[in-house]
């Protein structure tokens, strides 16, 4: 199955457009599973996929989170990915990007060693940086195009006439000759979000930034989505995995999950009547 | 001791300016050393280390060879960064940038799990994603500002009137406020590497793409070092650890790199004696 394929497969089977940000952080997990072990940190992951899978089409794993945990990092990355069922997307979130030798040694980390299906890549060191990234059809690579972070401003937001971020989307929208390549744009960049989707009318959005972070959910939703032949996998972490401290944060999850899923519906709902 | 403090003294234990790239790859190990425990790959590092430790100032270690190893990378990792003496630079290589909450995770990782001095980073998020790894007096970070690879020109040289590299080189100058930023500048940049070196005359530098890449040397060093205060590191990886791949490698390694660290201080000689 190719990565095109995966991905409408995983919207299918979920019913929506849902992320979940599977970032693991000792300091912040439930009351009830308090405890660090490597197959403790998996048992709270796996409970949340299995109460999340239902309404998450792809679960996107931050390698920040995991390699902070030092020795047990890839134990703890590895057994979590191994909880996703294979009809959703599992995307290894590590911003990775050097050279090509270099670049096809993490395409290896991430695709044969943790059996991700796709990988997020950093553009700044260009296409030899991303090629080992989507060489295999049936693996892919979502490219940071305009980050939801404050300092996006620094540099992604320079350069005329085309800014650096409108550049880099179409390079990327060049180099997807085989359907495998998606961006990733910030749902706090309100004002661009709809102009990266305009370079890259069909390739798959990315999308975090919804909740914590404080982007409007409708806008990324209505600005990347209707009208478009493209979709946008809109991630929340935070928002779900850590919806409760209590005993009953699985469940607490799973309504979070539900509810956003059902959210990003409605509003394609709500615009498509118009 | 910070990190200008801790630059500085290794060059003058080393007596030069000499960064060794510990690109551990199985599939290069020299003959006598075949094997792949983590021991036994723990093993080829510290017989480098130990060989080359006389003319070395610093060792980078590229994250991505030991994310590939999978389960043993982080065991291998921190038992080759074990072997490197205290006097000596540490640069773990991962090009890390992420938004500042997953940035401090992957300076956790970095500087407090596995010891590094200092980490390479990704500029193109801006300086929450910076910020994280320069935030310790005695941890700093080297910044990709214009990489060693053919596709550095698909951004990095675009721009104007300065040039993307121009711009974060520039940011990169005024974010230095603790004396623990240094710049990345590819040895094969030869039109551009002075002008990288004029904006940041005081910055140090770790100058990638000697050898294999095919950076010249003289250039590198003559360009960077002669009439600035600015001190620059010249990595080589490949043509010093896999000097020989037979029962010598050790000797072989140390020879090349007595030989590199010489060659860089003949050219300052003979350029101050102009």
């Amino acid at each position: 199955m190719n990565i095109k394929q995966k991905i409408e497969t995983a919207v299918k089977e979920s019913g929506g457009y849902l992320c979940v940000g599977l970032d693991l952080n000792i300091k912040r997990l439930p009351e009830p599973v308090k405890g660090d072990t490597p197959d403790e940190l998996i048992g709270f992951n796996r409970s949340i996929i299995e109460s999340t899978v239902d309404f998450t089409a792809a679960y996107k794993l931050n390698l920040a989170f995991y390699e902070a945990l030092g020795e047990i990092g890839f134990y703890v990355l590895k057994g979590s990915i191994d909880c996703i069922p294979k009809d959703r997307l599992i995307i290894a979130d590590g911003k990775r990007g050097d050279i090509g030798s270099s670049a096809a040694k993490y395409a290896e980390a991430i695709f044969d060693k943790l059996g991700a299906d796709m990988a997020t890549v950093n553009p700044y060191m260009g296409y030899d940086a991303v090629e080992p990234f989507i060489s295999r059809k049936d693996k892919g690579a979502f490219i940071l195009t305009l980050t939801s972070n404050p300092g996006a401003s620094d540099f992604q937001l320079q350069g005329e006439p085309q800014m650096l971020f409108e550049s880099i989307a179409s390079k990327v929208v060049e180099w997807n000759v085989s359907d495998n390549i998606g961006l990733i744009v910030g749902a706090t960049q309100q004002d661009y979000i709809a102009r990266v989707r305009s370079i890259a009318p069909e390739l798959p959005l990315l999308i975090p930034g919804i909740g914590a972070q404080g982007g409007d959910l409708e806008r990324a939703v209505s600005g990347t989505m209707v009208e478009w032949d493209g979709i946008s996998l809109i991630n929340s972490s935070r928002g779900i995995i850590y919806a409760s401290s209590g005993k009953d944060f699985a469940e607490a999850a799973a309504s979070a999950a539900k509810k956003l899923r059902d959210s990003i519906n409605q509003i394609l709902k709500k615009y498509e009547q118009k």
